[in-house]
């Protein structure tokens, strides 16, 4: 079945995590350019990895394409010894013969370029997503994702030119809910997307979980208030954020090298997945910081709505239950759900604060007060939560 | 000069700290009623705090007349032996007592009643309200406030009580940006407030120091809009309360016996104090929490402004400069505003979060998910502050 | 009685609090030089402290004499208009004052000179001691307590003056477990001041109460090691300082301008002053940080023991139990001993670390890494405290 | 060149990371059980690890045989569907399979069985021993490793079983300074095993970096004064554990599945290489919670020792000068060692401590204070460090 039979009849479906991080801590990628060059490099690292999701519960293999536009991969020199259409070809055999190895579907993506930022023409910009689009229609993926805009306008084109194919088209921006780089909302974002023909919206990376999810739920609102229809989709980070800014964990001091206090647990996954489909998303994956574990987490947590465990729960026990044959008794006492979902865990690190001050606002730079008060003015986002509650 | 006439020709005034909360740790207030009668048993411990917020710089002082109306002291039964009536008196013969050794004006103060909270009518919880004012009469104090209000209704009884004397009245709620414990927003409540009467509106209480300045903007703003002329104040907590709900400090799990590590340093005081000055408020006070110290910053940080610095700072070096004689080079080296300013204190206290979840959020029990979607949302509070920094 | 007779017979004599950080706070002291001369230029604040420390359950009114030698006034220049005598003659009139307004004894003080730390001689060191020493004398004093030494020569050589008059002497150094500056351990120093004459031996300031009882654990099991017999005392501070080094809170980066997020609750009181009793030491007091309420705190919780609770409990419910009457049900469930016992307060400065590197080591100045080797190492001090348990 | 010809050259060896802990993560290892079935049943997925190690500068790639002896299998039941002989011979196939890629050497590894905890005799605990011996002998292994042993004397008794091949053996303990369970200390389990016939020693799992390096300096010392030789080697948890006991991690309410905010970073790595390789200590290696990276970081920063950067440095700037092309400035500020090496990262948990409360403790349980004091005393600790500053 494809990506819109299933959404159609009301099944989850479970993205993968992602590729550059994990494959960054393997030895494969290169922070910086984060380029997917390793798909033609070292093919067998990319296929595990691929194996690796679709044990874990993955229903979509994603062509390991990121940043593999060839105005990207020029940037990068003489570093990468292989054609963008040697990567992009590469990355789609692989995604089709893991996804063979299940019933997974394999989507193509592109993502925001170099020639937009830098001010190209609208035909320019489009003919850089046609070029690795030859790839994926040659190639024959089963759908289409726009991912990782900061700019609505240049999603649109890149939603134009993939639905040209006549494929199905998700679209996500890396956005949070003050929108994106030109503060266009998130709720217009959304709806200038799904009349650029997306038939998914949804948003991807620089954000943590719970954002995300609020962010997807301001999208679908104002799609349904446009009386428009869409399915939605949410690929988070996998790590906590709650300190950053409208551009994300990008203008956090610890991006790219310092984020591993801020991994989330499989349990605070297992929260982010429940969240999620009560928010109506129903295309539920991950992104950067993601790894096979995490997306197992949202497959247990979302078991029985799936029917199913995945292949890798065989290794795992649900809300470590695995650990009842432990010989010591306060071991054994931590299996239960009970435990899991409630433990605060410590960093081990009493010399280092549990939120950051983002680099890059103007606005902060020489004013650390306004970090002050971004902490002293979470109260009245509260409105809306208690709305919700009242409403219960 | 009156308080009218001080404000009027752009002075800035000083208020007092929280007299409850100092004397409480003195051994003069019980926590739980928080009542005044110490101003009838120990008028000397009174006398002496008084003297310190003079010697700090405090422009008014306040009766110890916080929860003094007959109806609150009547609850504390038998555990108090003095009326109403004496307490009152008391309060107002110690407040002009020590105003008298300066310049200070002597202000007294009303605030919300049990018996509007029990639903009692409009003509019985102004006749409380009235009792207090023939005291203050009586005794002759400079001017009126009525704080301490979660409900506006509740509030402008008291204004229109206090305004018929002709005094200048002076009118702050214990709300933060969300409003009052109806959802009425902050602007409107200013608004009716400068109707009911009002010279002065503000906030007390409740919030620490950054959000009342965010939320007397709000006020500030909202009268403006409405065409009305009006003063402002704050008189905040000297504690850090980023983390709290519509309710402010009383629902944080610290109130009110472990709220020690939150307690701001003189530095965070002059962060506050200018950024007051910065926001259009000009009589600058504060509630539980502060410590004569507290006050003297506020007044170190505005002495150019008010042409004077304050008896107390005799003994204090500004900005740590006293430390410039010390034996050791690296306590020397603490002799400068640029360490005092950035310092992030530590709270030795590795076992403890930095954040709390509020008790008493219906919405929040069983729901901790919701606390992490506030932290998260915070982002979205960012754009007036954007707005603010683009304007410069 | 006199001190020695009521520790003979048993009793817990409880001490007073910090006079120089509290006298800061209100406006009277200032920091740096940290000298008495309020004694005699705002006698009305001194002895409103006195007072709230008798009401608190002191039994010892300490001169406030702290670094009133007159070679330590003499740095202060101008800026003290008063004699050495003068100071310390009105610092016993106070202390006498108050001391009779209940049945407290009245102890002078001496603590650390310059002179000292200059390299004078013996004489010349013993020559300044003994000019306080003719005030306490003349104003005939109760007892003699020499404290404040972090070399234990000029701690003997104090214990030798005072002890020549005949009065009891106690004698504490402001030193942690791993001994006084010379690395005289702190069993040798105890050792060494009960055979100069101290009845009397222990800690003050500097470190936190749990630390001051290890320190004064170990002395006492060198005393009784060595045959002799004292009594033993801790006055320590009412700060967290897990992370300092040898000179105590002096090298803690936040010293004495940002220390309010380490400062103990009334709950954390209790415990030290629990632990305090069964190790075996009598005379509890405080230091630096320590407010009326902190002694209270040491009061209430061995008021079985000590068969009464001090005048000052009048305004405080035991374990939170002022609370049961409040309007809200999540606040009436903090009524009660098990929620304060094992609250575990936030800072609400979620930028802040909870620990900090002091300042001042040479071997951490550019060796970050050895503050971790500090963290890593804590577990190899649990040996004595597993013994200690396995005991019990 | 064999491992001990290489150490006798003064060569560094650099270990491989954890492969338990790695592969859970990536969904073929079950938490709890922790056996190694993998090796048979995925051999991709274990190829691929070892593989990865390899590219990031691994010298040894150990068998994945941990906990594979037959009566710790059998424990697993039906969950497992090979014999321990089918599982230690494709280990060692796969080892010997991708050390050939490299230069690197296979080492057989054994560790603590079940056997030894039940009370079985010296005779069937070296049984279980040989058992695995003899598939290694098989497989032709380059050297042994005998690791992860509370007891000193099991510990022995596998060094005597895989002495008698006449293959150089490695032997560590998973003890921390307090020493092995029975409380022999480090410095005696060290110079018991080197008299048992082991060529090199040291600890490996259940503790931080840090304090992994200071339990073999102990170990060393003790060797040397004993008059002995032998070569030394580390192979740390990859998480901070300033907290835990004398059982290390396993009693950290956070293990083993909410441990992710303690993983160190890259950076934390390169200090650990630093500090390992100034001790003496010259097999340097990981266990728990090390990802490729993290070997990477090892292989980084001793690459001038070592004469080379490891293949997988190919994919990673040093100290981050991989961000000296992104478009911000600020993150392009980051391209440096002095940014890297200072960052004290959040870890964007508000609600969380920064240490926790190990579990398990007999004297902690109904102790709180308890903790406290181990946090109080780690001062104590210093004077080593104090005594090899001087010595610097």
């Amino acid at each position: 079945l494809g990506i819109l039979e299933r959404l159609n009849a009301g099944e989850i479906v479970i993205g993968d995590g992602g590729f550059v991080f994990a494959l960054e801590k393997r030895g494969y990628v290169k922070a910086g350019p984060w380029t997917p060059e390793a798909a033609a490099e070292h093919p067998e690292a990319v296929r595990q990895l691929h194996r690796e999701f679709l044990r874990a519960g993955s229903n979509v293999m994603q062509t390991f394409t990121f940043y593999a536009s060839d105005d990207k991969l020029e940037n990068r020199g003489n570093d990468v010894h292989f054609t963008g259409q040697q990567v992009n070809e590469a990355a789609c055999d692989l995604a089709r013969q893991v996804a063979n190895e299940g019933d997974a579907l394999v989507a193509g993506g592109v993502s925001q370029t170099p020639s937009y930022l830098s001010c190209k023409s609208e035909p320019e910009v489009k003919a850089i997503f046609k070029k690795q689009l030859d790839v994926f229609l040659k190639k024959n993926v089963d759908f289409l994702i726009a991912e990782y805009f900061e700019h609505v306008e240049e999603a649109e084109w890149a939603v134009q030119v993939l639905k040209a194919t006549g494929k199905p088209v998700a679209a996500t921006m890396c956005i949070g809910p003050m929108g994106d780089m030109h503060g266009v909302s998130p709720g217009e974002c959304a709806v200038r997307l799904v009349k650029a023909g997306a038939d998914i919206v949804g948003v991807n990376c620089h954000f943590d979980p719970m954002t995300c999810i609020r962010t997807v739920a301001i999208m679908k609102a104002a799609v349904e208030k446009a009386g428009l229809k869409a399915h939605y989709m949410a690929q988070p980070l996998a790590y906590h954020t709650p300190d950053c800014g409208c551009q994300g964990f990008i203008d956090l001091p610890e991006f790219p090298f310092a984020l591993e206090p801020r991994v989330l647990t499989r349990w605070d996954m297992q929260q982010y997945a429940r969240e999620a489909y009560e928010a109506g998303i129903r295309y539920i994956g991950g992104c950067c910081g993601f790894e096979p574990y995490h997306i197992r987490a949202v497959a247990e947590e979302l078991a029985s709505e799936r029917g199913s465990l995945p292949e890798a729960s065989q290794k795992h026990g649900m809300w470590g239950n695995a650990l009842e044959m432990h010989t010591k008794p306060w071991v054994r006492a931590r299996a239960r759900r009970d435990y899991w979902e409630k433990i605060k865990p410590a960093s081990g690190r009493p010399l280092c604060p549990s939120m950051s001050t983002p680099d890059g606002w103007g606005v902060t730079k020489g004013h650390p007060e306004l970090m002050q008060q971004k902490e002293a003015t979470s109260q009245e986002q509260l409105r809306p939560l208690f709305a919700k509650a009242d409403a219960k």
